[in-house]
């Protein structure tokens, strides 16, 4: 199919990353292909950022997406994940960067919320839901749900893209606590 | 002059950015150029991350390094704060990545220890003692320590990789509490 509009959704992480190509025809989405790239056989850092690179840019230059979407947390458990995430991140980020994509990012639980409706739904609520609305074929649901995750990043970027700016959630999480003062757990 | 072997040094910051190039001939180490690659003017997270792509991946192109050197901090103040630390370095690291150019990191206070003999030495220290040992003219000298902190790194690497393997310093934060037990902070 010609699509008018191609959005590749990313789910960094530094053992699984999990990408999904999103293709817009006549302002309907369409599956055009999901997967993984698995890192955890590469013990090396190194190695497994090349991999991502690799991978990524290999993706951009075969399927040319004109926006990315990224699945991406404001806070983690500690520094030294949260600096491996951020190294996995921006590897995959440059190989959009290079070819002057656009990226945006969304939190985890602005994705499940614009899928399912709730932010607290399972990763397999969100698959399930990405089948049914996508009528995507059992044979072609993947094994592991980062790729579902990442799929989930690129649609709910087409759902955010269609509304009008007023409605758009945070896209960070200084906007996030703005909006949401309440939201800050003083310790 | 025709280097048997260029090394590039990064200091990787979200704001700036320093850079040094150090050329090996005849076993002797030269300064080749150093600078700063200023991020504080772009207020966009991602303009920042595409510049530094750009301006890294130039510097690789125009000089092609054998080898880069990285200033890593292993820990930080805080998640936030480290995952935007990761993503500079790893957009940095994907124009040294791509070109398959081999990667080394080192602590902050390795760099300090190897340049001047003290770990606790001021970026002021560092830069003297480089001025010292590459004969750099005052003119030649940064405004922005960011820079000489970049080609410590380079000459740490310089200095390592001409070392016996057994000597080496921890190159990961797992080594280094391998090595030092006493330094973790048990709460």
């Amino acid at each position: 199919m010609d699509f008018d509009r191609i959005i590749l959704g990313i789910d960094p992480g530094t053992n699984v990353m999990g990408y999904g190509l999103l293709g817009i025809k006549d302002k309907k989405p369409h599956l055009i292909v999901m997967g993984v790239i698995k890192l955890s056989r590469f013990e090396d850092h190194y190695l497994r950022l090349r991999r991502i690179y690799e991978r990524i840019s290999g993706i951009v230059a075969q399927h040319l997406p004109d926006e990315v979407a990224i699945e991406a947390p404001f806070f983690g458990k500690n520094v030294q994940s949260m600096l491996k995430l951020g190294r996995a991140q921006g590897v995959a980020m440059a190989a959009a960067l290079m070819r002057d994509i656009p990226i945006t990012e969304y939190a985890p639980l602005s994705i499940k919320q614009s899928i399912t409706g709730s932010g607290g739904a399972s990763k397999e609520q969100v698959a399930n839901m990405l089948k049914h609305l996508l009528k995507i074929p059992d044979e072609k649901m993947p094994a592991l749900l980062d790729a579902t995750d990442a799929l989930a990043a690129a649609l709910t970027h087409f759902y955010e893209t269609g509304k009008p700016k007023i409605a758009a959630g945070p896209k960070n999480w200084a906007e996030f606590l703005a909006k949401n003062p309440d939201r800050i757990v003083k310790r």
